[in-house]
């Protein structure tokens, strides 16, 4: 597989950018070059319906300074500016793919080294990120648009069978680009310097205020990952929590932590799904599952909730969310994501009508996990030598790709955070203002 | 009219009553009595199937302790306890009107006094809502619910015909009840024992500080009352001001006060549609004109939104909502509020989709409108003499029915107070946290 300059390389990595602004990059050198393979046969000329095809595909971006570069090296650009990206088509075949069907192939071509980004892969998708939602549609940008979505649900979106697949990835992978706690959700921020580890801490007591968690209480935690969260609060506030999880592996780690720290007769690690939570609890907390639970769902979600919640509970939804419902492109669906979703807060409604729940507060952390994404992407390139021993180079260029999509979404608004905090719609023993969240 | 005993003056007035829980009254003295006019015909004798429907009445609020007098004085009841509440009906076209009509005939009939309600209406309406929610449906208690949602429609949702009404009242009568500086719209209690004087203020400042105004920003208020908040802003946050309202009588009142307090350079009163908001803005705000929108003109009210507020700006919606949808009667709709709709989220995602606004913040402010209204329910009463008056007693039981069902709609969550903040889908510059609100 050819090796060619890797993009999000050319960033000082291990440092973190301030803010989510576009970065202004240098005007790009224009080195001429090629991403066919070495010592491969010559690609077939370049024709004029390629040619059209290309500037068509540019056009549909609104004229960015982007260039594409063909595979005998022509250089095509439909903007008055000097191009800052540019996009390396290594044959006719990619072109093509990526013209018919770039919800796709730009993934599939990335990864496979049959399309480079040039000037910055992050970079690059924040731009056609922030141009593309609300432009007029044609065709061809239809065509980008829905690549864009395949970006962000194929990075984003994760089907159970890709759930285990992640997983089996092992824990020595994550270890490497996670927290010391490893939590693979988005942290809060107190102030945009703060480290990972520290975002990663006051996150999770960010969530603990938001349901008022106070010693004695029970609580039930649906998606647990490696168990920080579980953990965290039997530690610091003193409840007893019981921790739903379908992945075997993380269960496992869990409960050796817990037996570790002395917690295992408080925080109870169970290998199951949310659909069988049994019992009835002070609180019911789930940070970063709903991602995976799919809109069909909705509906039980909201009768084991409504089941499991004391009348005085509160409870919390944590998740990746969109403003508006995109739907799901078949492909992603069936063989990358299947089921999975970031719903639009209409469609978190569907958990939460059909029991009258009260929507007590809802807070976007869009831009924490950004941030949080750009500490794991900067972590992720720190080791990325360690990694090429772990697994082979699709991998990591499907990896970057998932990540540095994933900062620019959160970036440019095509994903949210949302954490809802919600109760029975009788419950007046509610906090009576959100000032107790800030105190400290 | 008669005059019977007049059940909120019971209780305390003008003092405030902590929390929104049911008080517990002490058990009803029995009193024979009748809610007949004094020297009318006698009510035709009570029959089998009065009695019968009486019964089918009281069973359908899921047998609570509340006894209903017929107009005989025979007294019945379905509730093993001992009743709290005694509802006095004064003729049996009262009892068939109530039974089959409830959503009309409730406050018709309280209003007109052929319905009395004994152990405080308050406590009586708070106690039938709690009950109501979620009981399961037969044909009565579907009527009775229908009832309910009467009261929260008829209370709460009017219709431009009612609002216009409303305001010939003529801002004397306002000032008997409402704060000093006429907000008609739910207050914000830091703490629970505030004023509301204070309370009031404190909204201002929360909304002014969720839109992050800055010195030199210009604002647009869609709806904006007597002027309060407008003026507020002028005077303490620096920025210009354009604010819309229909209603030729608050804006001259409104405009007084921006001559007198030398703010009208900076405060422009507009008496103009909010479907007219001309020019770009860096903060839209709008505060209790939702409710009067209807969802038909939500996606026409997104467009205003998009179309004025700048890239940068913050937009807040506050209003009354639902926990979901209702659909109105079609007699409250048609007579009494209509166009009137208090919405639930989902239909609030109606007006922000389109666009695909972001969702930054949703505060549920229900306890705080429950408050609100506790303080004018108390103002009222203790000016009950004044406002004798000026009115009529029928007019004086309907605006305590109105509100009395009010505070008990958001006591028991019938109705909500939603304080939504979002903006451009691109918009990068929005508050990193929520700390700033909650500081000082």
């Amino acid at each position: 597989m050819t090796q060619t300059s890797v993009d999000v390389q050319q960033q000082p990595s291990g440092t973190q950018t301030e803010g989510a602004g576009v970065s202004v990059l240098p005007e790009l050198p224009v080195e001429r070059g090629s991403a066919r393979k070495p010592g491969e046969e010559e690609s077939t000329s370049v024709s004029n319906l390629d040619r059209w095809l290309a500037r068509r595909l540019l056009a549909a971006t609104g004229r960015l300074p982007i260039a594409i570069e063909l595979w005998d090296g022509e250089q095509l650009t439909v903007s008055d500016e000097s191009p800052r990206f540019r996009l390396r088509i290594a044959d006719r075949a990619a072109l093509w793919l990526l013209a018919f069907d770039p919800d796709l192939q730009f993934g599939e071509l990335y990864s496979d080294g049959r399309l480079e980004v040039e000037g910055g892969l992050l970079e690059f998708l924040e731009t056609v990120d922030r141009a593309l939602p609300l432009s007029h549609s044609n065709w061809l940008s239809t065509f980008i648009r829905r690549a864009r979505r395949w970006l962000r649900h194929n990075t984003l979106a994760r089907s159970k069978a890709n759930v285990h697949h992640h997983y089996d990835l092992g824990n020595d992978f994550y270890k490497l680009w996670l927290d010391e706690q490893m939590l693979y959700t988005c942290a809060y921020f107190p102030r945009p310097d703060c480290s990972l580890e520290e975002a990663q801490v006051a996150k999770m007591d960010h969530v603990c205020r938001k349901v008022r968690l106070k010693p004695g209480d029970l609580v039930v935690e649906a998606g647990c990952g490696w168990g920080a969260l579980a953990l965290h609060m039997a530690r610091h506030y003193g409840v007893k929590v019981k921790a739903y999880n379908i992945s075997h592996e993380q269960i496992v780690y869990a409960r050796e932590r817990a037996r570790a720290e002395g917690l295992d007769d408080r925080v109870e690690f169970i290998e199951d799904d949310w659909r069988n939570i049994r019992g009835t609890y002070d609180a019911f907390v789930s940070v970063g599952m709903l991602e995976h639970v799919g809109p069909e769902n909705y509906r039980l979600l909201g009768d084991v909730i409504h089941n499991c919640l004391k009348p005085e509970g509160l409870a919390l939804l944590h998740s990746i969310g969109r403003n508006v419902a995109y739907p799901l492109n078949a492909w992603v669906d069936r063989r990358i994501f299947p089921g999975a979703h970031p719903p639009s807060l209409r469609q978190i409604m569907d958990i939460l009508e059909g029991w009258q729940f009260s929507v007590l507060d809802i807070e976007n952390l869009r831009l924490h996990y950004a941030k949080t994404l750009e500490h794991w992407l900067a972590r992720f390139e720190d080791h990325v030598e360690f990694i090429r021993d772990m697994f082979d180079d699709r991998f990591i260029r499907m990896w970057r790709l998932y990540l540095a999509a994933s900062v620019a979404s959160f970036r440019t608004g095509g994903l949210q955070l949302f954490q809802v905090v919600f109760t029975h719609p009788l419950n007046n023993n509610i906090p009576w203002t959100r000032e107790h969240l800030y105190r400290d």
